[in-house]
């Protein structure tokens, strides 16, 4: 037998999976705090939709496979054709604006790489039904949020911030055709991944450098301030005006939102899909080495494209994986233990079963209660405790027949006291958890 | 483009969304409250480790594919095969007993019907290293927590219970011969699936009558009480007695656990897959109609099947789609409203900034708070706080500018009150959720 899952999947012993939990209850706090509901879809959808939104391309990166009934279907690669679908399919009767948020398990049919594996988790947030300026803001604070409520500060990550209309607008002013600005998109996107510039360069030229020339883009790029981006989008007619006022209230709204000091305007910023119509965003983690953590941006054709109304959209994704790299590369994973509220030990075995009816009466009360299986000495009962992380020990004696009394022992602090077990029945704040100094109000 | 999620699946809108976390919850709580550790494997597996547990007939039930290396995988089915897998690979290091739950999606190729769906959610608790009815008890006592967690009482639900050595040495005394009990345990699951007895001992007598006759088989399995059946198992040799002894204490143990209302013993329940080597259980709902809420047993060979060292197991499962069936037939389904802690609304356009810095501020507090996207006339917007089931509004108005206050108003009572913004920005008190009277201590 194979011993191990399949190459490029996990397995998430007790350890993984805490912080598995760690990120997820992340995602979920923060998601709720900003008023988006979540949702969920198949593991699985029909093909294609996958070749619709992303053409035949797509279907080598998927794992795809056919029913009995012959139907083409493919396990999720990502949740954003799944979320527009379902937001197609009941456009007509959900109120606006619809803020949806998931927390999905997916598969890419990828060579197994750091940060990159054939099965991943991702949070995905989606606003539908808001065009302006405010819904890309808060989608923008909410990722602000997140990074700030996993302990990343602004000097670890920063999410930089363009406009696909702007930076079209500007090529175009260089010289790029209209018609080559998605294959510009396309090489700008990839720009970091050159080893120097002459080599973008080189690339860049063999296909637009007819247009404009590699050396001419990237000192653009560079070296044009956000200012200087905006007031010439200005001046290129009256969509150029609205998508410059457009940017100027987004800055205004992140300043507002308390995310501004995550925020950068980067011309830099793309994105590689086709889809994107408007403000595009990435986080990176200021270490560098690693591909970005969080991206998203608008995409107010993809509704429509998959068969649903006209519907202004935006939306962003963060994966499990490479924000795991990252925390641990800064040496800010969680330690996370595994912990019980309390083991109840028998200090003679006649008395087991008033052990076993203290540990269902503590249970009820929703704690976490541990107690060894096998009759064993007191001392090695505490032995087992202490691995379990239990806080608190309940010793069950002879105390109990004489007095209805028990030991409670915290083990932290060492302290040791008898409490009566009618009480300890019914009231657990006996073992009130020690406070959470991240825990909210 | 198909508008729908593939035959079987679901998409879970926010309000299905909101059962499934219930639900969710619920198996995480009472997991933890019995000291299990969460764990997850990989969605899809090497198609041989069902292969191996199962037999090649399983093939036909799984969602299988081939990845481009030529590896054959399939969608997990189930996660005991997972869980024995991962126990298997560490083994020699982890300390038992090892108590893990999961909460799984799987998939199964199956013809979509009621309660049965192509993929669902399924909560899975296993066991491994604790041969004695201890174990037993507490898997027991887990299921009947999960069930009054829930709110399904022992008037609701009960949980019968078997055990395989028993139910083989009363067959054979009644004349069904050892190498044919596998296959009248098969019959056995089957028995309430058939339309009457007649029909059940026509298909039994026709493979096992030459053993025994179906008449005295049903007569044995309806008429034998625990302790008539207890008496007779002692009486069949050394094993026989252990058993009865092991059935004896599961007994008290799961009186001393407070499960006992929930259980009783009955011989018809033998569980249909092969694997199961002692104590089987099963919770039905009263109700009838529906299959099994939930069953499991003791599998003691599965970890050394599947390439592991000799491990005692025990484990079952409890899958979404059933129990959601009950929980509204009983008219138990939580009514799970969307809901927000507070909505900001602004009174005066031009304090829109402040009031988005309220947002943000509120939100850092891990308070779910809304906003209108659109600038509107206070009542419009008190309007749309209360279809986001908001509990406060907080009204930012001209008295910030003069006195930094703003209106509260708890939208329950109506009472409405000045508050110093400040105070907001930093103390979410005002806020204090509603006390949730099924909330612990």
């Amino acid at each position: 037998m194979k011993m191990q899952a399949p190459p490029g999947m996990r397995d998430f012993y007790p350890e993984e999976m805490r912080f598995q939990n760690w990120l997820f209850d992340a995602w979920r706090r923060v998601s709720r705090a900003f008023a988006f509901e979540e949702i969920d879809g198949p593991i699985f959808e029909h093909l294609d939709l996958y070749k619709k939104k992303s053409g035949e391309g797509i279907v080598s990166e998927l794992f795809s496979f056919q029913d009995r009934g012959g139907r083409e279907l493919a396990i999720r690669p990502e949740m954003t054709p799944t979320v527009a679908r379902m937001l197609a399919a009941r456009a007509s009767s959900l109120p606006r604006p619809v803020k949806w948020f998931t927390i999905a398990r997916m598969c890419r049919a990828e060579k197994p790489q750091r940060g990159r594996l054939r099965e991943f988790f991702q949070w995905n947030c989606e606003t539908f039904g808001e065009a302006g300026p405010l819904a890309d803001a808060e989608q923008i604070a909410m990722l602000a949020a997140l990074l700030r409520e996993i302990g990343l500060g602004p000097d670890d990550v920063n999410i930089r911030i363009s406009h696909r209309a702007l930076a079209a607008s500007l090529l175009q002013a260089e010289g790029v055709r209209p018609e080559r600005t998605a294959l510009a998109f396309q090489k700008l996107d990839r720009l970091e991944k050159w080893d120097s510039d002459a080599d973008f360069a080189r690339d860049w030229n063999a296909q637009l450098g007819a247009d404009a020339r590699a050396e001419r883009v990237l000192a653009l790029l560079r070296e044009t301030s956000e200012e200087a981006c905006l007031t010439r989008c200005e001046s290129a007619g009256e969509e150029g005006a609205r998508v410059a006022a457009d940017l100027r209230r987004l800055r205004e709204h992140l300043d507002a939102l308390g995310a501004a000091d995550y925020c950068r305007f980067d011309l830099r910023i793309v994105r590689g899909l086709a889809y994107y119509t408007g403000t595009v965003f990435e986080a990176h983690g200021r270490a560098g080495e690693l591909r970005a953590v969080a991206g998203g941006g608008r995409y107010d054709e993809l509704v429509e494209l998959l068969g649903g109304p006209a519907t202004p959209a935006i939306g962003f994704a963060m994966g499990d994986c490479v924000i795991a790299e990252l925390l641990r590369e800064l040496d800010r994973a969680p330690r996370l233990a595994e912990s019980l509220d309390v083991y109840v030990i028998d200090a003679d075995e006649a008395l087991f079963p008033d052990a076993l009816r203290l540990v269902a009466d503590l249970r009820r009360q929703r704690l976490a209660v541990g107690f060894s299986y096998k009759r064993a000495a007191v001392s090695k009962q505490f032995k087992l405790a202490a691995a379990r992380g239990a806080r608190f020990a309940v010793v069950v004696g002879q105390e109990l027949r004489a007095a209805g009394q028990a030991q409670v022992k915290d083990l932290t602090t060492g302290e040791q006291r008898s409490v009566r077990v009618a009480d300890l029945r019914t009231d657990a704040r006996a073992f009130a958890p020690r406070p959470d100094p991240k825990a909210g109000p």
